[in-house]
């Protein structure tokens, strides 16, 4: 992960998986991940989920770069079939930082 | 939750857990989540966690309601009790809101 800094972009993602067979989901994920990390300005992402759903928080240099990952085919495809298959609901919320802190535990 | 707009306050907090006794996280995070529905500002979180860590947001009305809730008692008391048993790591981000979506599988 590179460091994030005020000004960067937190794209949030929550969302509830559908109980339905997740069709293909593993596989697209795997792809999306290999398509984000190609993506201009795509610093990293914090995430967790299960099978019921998750929170994903990616991080960008700027809103251009939001914009353009927005566009990009793989994401976009990917987008398509979530809705249609894998997704009961979701929430995105697009936010600039203003502060970070990152911890560490002294094992010392 | 109450509905987020732009201008609110994300607070996003990622966290891996030791793996030592979790000496009463459940109770601490039951006694936050009391503390915080009464915090002024307050609009609701999402949160996905494990015994391995987790993430969640919380969503404000402003920066002051976010900087009041940073020196409730509860709060800065259960801080002090999370840096010295429950985490190993774990990353703060504070943001303000620019867009967000929210979106439900039509079951029609």
């Amino acid at each position: 992960m590179d460091a994030i800094e005020p000004g960067h972009i937190a794209v949030i993602f929550v969302s509830r998986r559908t109980g339905a067979d997740a069709e293909g989901y593993a596989e697209a994920a795997a792809a999306m991940d290999e398509a984000v990390r190609a993506a201009p300005g795509y610093l990293g992402h914090d995430s967790v989920g299960s099978d019921d759903g998750g929170i994903t928080i990616s991080y960008w240099r700027d809103m251009e770069s939001v914009a353009a990952w927005r566009e990009e085919i793989t994401h976009a495809a990917t987008r398509e079939r979530g809705r249609a298959h894998w997704y009961d609901w979701y929430r995105l919320v697009v936010a600039t930082v203003d502060r970070t802190r990152e911890w560490t535990q002294d094992k010392g």
